[in-house]
């Protein structure tokens, strides 16, 4: 199930043929959505149901009044991946752990997709899944960007290093080296973990470098989907910037 | 009022003299809160309460135990401000036009202060005011970043012209530049606007120039927060650096 205006309507222009039906209230008097319209037009099937229909069945109530019923999202595994993509460089690849907040794994997926990672891995076992909540606040991004879940962390990160990927980990720790100054690989697997847990430390120990961003300010972090697009703005730019002194 | 855990904790530690009181529920036989025992050692009055009336004093549920009454918050106008950076250059300002969701509002504030923004100005007459909410969801920032609540954003940019500001708008537009090879100004003021109602016409016409973030993906845009922290990850490299092809 995927809900809210804005992720069906990315899916709509971007994967229509993954939409089986949707579900929303009937219009009242000829007052019809856009959204509604352009689902008529596709040949979409559209069921009208209640608003309480529709939050039982994406399990929030935060809908929009729009629940699709969507073909089954496929996800890749390593090898998959490393066929799609075959030989070419300039592969960042989004890794996270621990993620508990779907709000932030959508936000997370969103930013993977707008900046150009080529995938995001995640583990079924630790931290939250692909919810409703998490595609609705990824803005259909969970329907375009390849997935990867996986059920350890730690072996996949391997499986990408035999592949030539340089596996980093965003951390604060000494050994940490500046995102500003950061010299990306051409193909990276970038691990990010949440604010309260972090990155586990088994899957810290499969990093061949870290890589932390200095605040300028004197707050101690910005939220993970924020890091994230830092560091992809700056893989996106080579990390061959020289940062100004904050 | 400011409310949540980590909020009142960088307020602890970066400006305690603004908290008056903590407000929290007593705690269950010894296991005291490292918050509680913290507002303690620097001397914060306590009252304990019910959650209750946490819920009523913050108008929200979201106050994890503790809210505290806080001084309050001292605003700038243009003329301070400018006292305050003197003839400092590398000098980036975020102003928010049409910001409703206080979450996004809290999560601008954060990557204004992480990212090393001078200072953070919005209308008090449009889009959402500096909430507890917000606040929260700013996890300190409110409390610490310089921030300019005005009547008129299109006169305020005026008087940021006047003292050598660029006001650049980001804007999804034929004219605008792109974010990845744009050189800023040594003293930028730059427009966000909301996700739906974007930037105001009348400031868009004060602007001297737009930008957006070209998209690597298929779908629309990030959202303003993450937005704004590639726009000030790239304002930080000068805009020194060419972007990998997405």
């Amino acid at each position: 199930m995927v809900m809210g205006v804005h992720a069906i309507r990315e899916l709509l222009v971007h994967a229509p043929s993954r939409l089986l039906k949707i579900y929303t209230v009937r219009p009242s008097g000829d007052r019809k959505s856009d959204l509604l319209a352009l689902c008529q037009d596709k040949g979409i099937p559209i069921v009208f149901s209640s608003l309480d229909e529709l939050t039982k069945m994406a399990g929030s109530d935060s809908h929009q009044s729009f629940v699709a019923h969507v073909k089954g999202r496929e996800f890749l595994d390593a090898k998959e991946f490393f066929q799609k993509i075959g030989d070419q460089e300039n592969c960042l690849v989004l890794m996270t752990d621990q993620i508990f907040d779907p709000q932030n794994f959508g936000a997370l997926m969103r930013c993977a997709e707008c900046l150009g990672a080529s995938a995001l891995i995640w583990s079924k076992n630790r931290g939250t899944d692909l919810t409703p909540t998490a595609a609705k606040a990824s803005c259909g991004a969970s329907e375009i960007l390849p997935l990867l879940r996986v059920s350890n962390l730690a072996d996949t990160a391997e499986q990408f290093k035999k592949e030539g990927f340089e596996v980093i980990a965003s951390l604060l720790d000494p050994k940490a080296e500046s995102a500003f100054t950061f010299r990306f690989a051409p193909r990276t697997l970038l691990i990010v973990g949440s604010e309260g847990e972090g990155i586990q430390p088994l899957l810290q120990k499969k990093s061949d470098r870290l890589i932390y961003i200095p605040m300028a300010g004197k707050i101690e972090s910005l939220n993970v989907a924020q890091a994230a697009s830092v560091l992809l703005t700056l893989w996106k730019c080579s990390g061959g910037c020289s940062a100004r002194s904050g």
